[in-house]
């Protein structure tokens, strides 16, 4: 795929976070997860092993920042980590904070719902988030 | 969850294929996806974040090696990487070669299935894999 086809070289994939000269973070607009972030490396490669190891490990340092944030603020009962780019292939992390009573759980959120939840960001966010 | 608990610390998880002091790799026996391995932290620690820095880049490089040697051998169409744990939460990474004719392609080995597929692994391993 060209850079020119591609969305996450065309677009930032979500709501900016933080853009660094090497990856950015986004959040996923989603309404069953509202605590679910991309780590995308802003160069079009395709598979993690495509980077040289320190890039990977840049790259994964971010991934990790994320899920540490994501524990401090938001307790949650699981932090799930993914790498895909099946229908996208452009590299990025998926960082989604799970909860025992989310849409999915215990399933991947790509799984089959398990049950209906309303107002899961009210569930999910402590007042201190805003 | 104690370790006595634990399936993944009372039993290998898997067809061993690497042991190391750390970690461990496993080929998990699934007749839809036989380039399945899972890179297991032998310790149980439940998220990536739990591990320091040190164990967690060591653990990615197990990661890394196992993604490496699947694309050498099978020009797998995409390569999948996760870490969930949310029924089992002792640390370990799913490392899953997909292809473009898979069950689940482009979804999520953990999504709905797309279509029927009669014997993946003769398709999926070159001859010199046995």
């Amino acid at each position: 795929m060209s850079r020119t086809m591609c969305e996450l070289c065309e677009q930032d994939g979500g709501l900016l976070v933080a853009r660094l000269p090497k990856l950015r973070v986004v959040r996923v607009a989603d309404a069953l997860y509202p605590a679910f972030y991309r780590v995308i490396w802003n160069e079009h490669v395709a598979e993690w092993t495509d980077l040289p190891p320190d890039d990977r490990s840049q790259l994964m340092q971010g991934v990790a920042k994320v899920e540490t944030v994501l524990r401090q603020h938001l307790n949650p009962t699981k932090v799930n980590l993914a790498s895909f780019g099946n229908m996208v292939p452009h590299l990025h992390w998926h960082v989604v904070a799970r909860f025992d009573w989310d849409a999915h759980w215990p399933q991947p959120i790509w799984g089959e719902k398990q049950r209906e939840v309303s107002e899961p960001a009210s569930r999910c966010f402590s007042p201190q988030m805003g």
